[in-house]
């Protein structure tokens, strides 16, 4: 949080952008760039990226952008932590298919009151991500904009063709799992708005926030659950259908059950929420439950699973049974703690913006 | 140019994007999608696009933003135009490796000032793209801005691995050739400029424009020069290096020879300029040749060849040779029509926008 008060007060030596121009600019940026995969033939430097596909493989490609105002407030998200989501959010997508993901292209545009060393740590942030994940950056595009900080990231992944998961495949009576636990990003948001507003009605005072370390970390630093990918491969598990969770489980859920034209019933009960996230919903007044369905930007993986794999998904810890997909006449449903069946909605993100946070 | 006018009174029956939800704009923008390519085995609809490359194929990756203010200017340029446009610059960076393009990803972020029938025109202009050059649109996404219209779109393409063209394969004594002509975008440019100047001054008067249609073309509706690049596959020849001229001759030459150690020699007399852009130029007081070295957004493709290939380029007509790679100590030149060296520098894009036009 000491952010707030550093991006109020940037230091002296900042370089403007246009003393560097265009190529100059994207040589800095790119200079230190190591490449990871051996499918990826030629990176950053020419007029396209070159890939080599491993035979057998297919290839997944996403495209997500994050814009200032919109999806993020830079305020009180640090530029790293920013290009490190930028980039990790993209990773989650190709994780939802049941692939890997080797490759991105980053496009930022930014404006003049950027300088040349907020874009480095926007891209240290993608470096450190494509880093820890194992993505080779190969290319993309960094322009000036009339206002704001735009950044666009297209992932490329592989996946075998046998493993590869569609939100599409659910069949009736098929588990609903999901990884780790919910709700926790969008209470680090409740807290970071909340800090906001008092360090602008008395910007000195020093935000308290090392109680909330895990809450906030979901927010400004998710990760994608790759490790999941991996313990799914390792226990002979292709899921039957799959999503990440971006805007909220009820959201996703719904996907899903769109996509594979089944209903769903899951329990209020066994939806994982952390202590901490129980703790701080209570004191903002929010139902914990209504924080993990709608809340959103938790990146876990939502999926489902044939009944016959139910044994191998239990060596899976971090993996919570919520429920199971239901032939679709049957509707969308949850059972809350006091046995009441109710129907599903999706909020997510936008509505939860304007605070409407009933079920 | 009845755009300008146009674009200044809307007609009573837009839609607002946020009368529709993000799933809904999606679904619309997005229902009448066709697939062409055999290698796109998923397009829109889930967590990823999914790609089947075809075996012995490499794939190219490019990106590139368009950003309102900096690259267009919605007042004259109509918004399906600039869908167009944005898609084929792409494909022009995919034609630039010897490649042809297969799929495409779309970013757009547009402030609310957009109605759901602006997007709905630059989206058509998108898909009339992929339709003519046959490349699948198989994913993206859509979101609001605080301010302004940026469009981001990824392309992906495949060639064969034997006929890759990088920017570093020349070598001295190499033929140095172009596609096309050049110049003509730039003064296209220059003519809605002044009349939009003309039209701010006077909004009653109705700008004469159909003197000038191929400039306005060139600049409104590039082309990529797929054509030449089947062309070159007829004739066996894959040229020794290659780019495209997106920030006009010299620039895009500078590169050509930075990446493959050689100096070049041009001869200004070859440089291919229209008729027209000649006289535009002439009356605009700029140097034609200066137009067509630094003038940018021609999209025509500048490659080398070896000297054998001399009778085989000369059949495709829409190719002129320009002149001839040489030793990276003999320097960067041109040889003026007047039998002058002189040195070449790239000015390009962000230097004409400010008029700085002498060589």
């Amino acid at each position: 949080m000491r952010k707030l008060i550093t991006m109020q007060k940037p230091g002296p030596k900042l370089t403007e952008l246009s003393s560097l121009g265009e190529f100059g600019l994207i040589e800095r940026l790119t200079k230190d760039l190591k490449l990871q995969n051996k499918s990826t033939i030629k990176g950053v430097g020419d007029d396209a990226a070159v890939i080599q596909p491993e035979p057998g493989k297919q290839l997944l490609v996403s495209n997500d952008l994050l814009i200032e105002g919109i999806h993020f407030d830079i305020t009180y998200m640090p530029l790293k932590h920013l290009g490190y989501k930028a980039a990790v959010v993209n990773f989650s997508d190709i994780a939802a298919m049941n692939g890997t993901p080797t490759q991105i292209v980053v496009g930022i545009s930014v404006s003049g009151k950027y300088s040349v060393e907020a874009l480095e740590e926007i891209y240290s942030g993608i470096k450190k991500a494509c880093e820890m994940y194992h993505v080779d950056f190969v290319g993309g595009d960094t322009t000036s904009s009339v206002a704001g900080l735009f950044i666009s990231i297209t992932v490329i992944g592989e996946v075998d063709k046998e493993k590869i998961t569609y939100r599409h495949g659910a069949l009736a009576k098929d588990l609903i799992c999901v990884s780790g636990d919910l709700g926790a990003a969008y209470m680090g948001l409740l807290i970071l708005e909340r800090e906001k507003k008092a360090f602008h009605a008395n910007p000195d005072i020093q935000p308290e926030l090392s109680d909330y370390n895990y809450l906030l970390e979901r927010q400004l630093k998710p990760e994608p659950r790759m490790d999941i990918v991996r313990l799914l491969d390792e226990k002979n598990i292709v899921p039957s259908s799959m999503i990440d969770i971006s805007d909220g489980l009820a959201s996703e859920l719904i996907h899903l059950c769109k996509s594979s034209e089944t209903g769903c019933r899951i329990d209020e009960d066994k939806i994982p929420i952390d202590q901490g996230t129980f703790d701080k919903a209570k004191e903002f007044g929010i139902v914990p439950t209504v924080a993990a369905l709608n809340g959103g930007e938790d990146y876990e993986l939502l999926f489902t699973i044939r009944q016959d794999d139910y044994e191998k998904i239990r060596e899976i810890a971090d993996v919570s049974i919520i429920g199971y997909m239901t032939e679709p006449n049957e509707g969308l449903n949850l059972i809350t703690g006091d046995n009441q069946l109710v129907g599903l909605q999706a909020q997510g993100w936008d509505a939860l913006k304007k605070r409407e946070l009933d079920i």
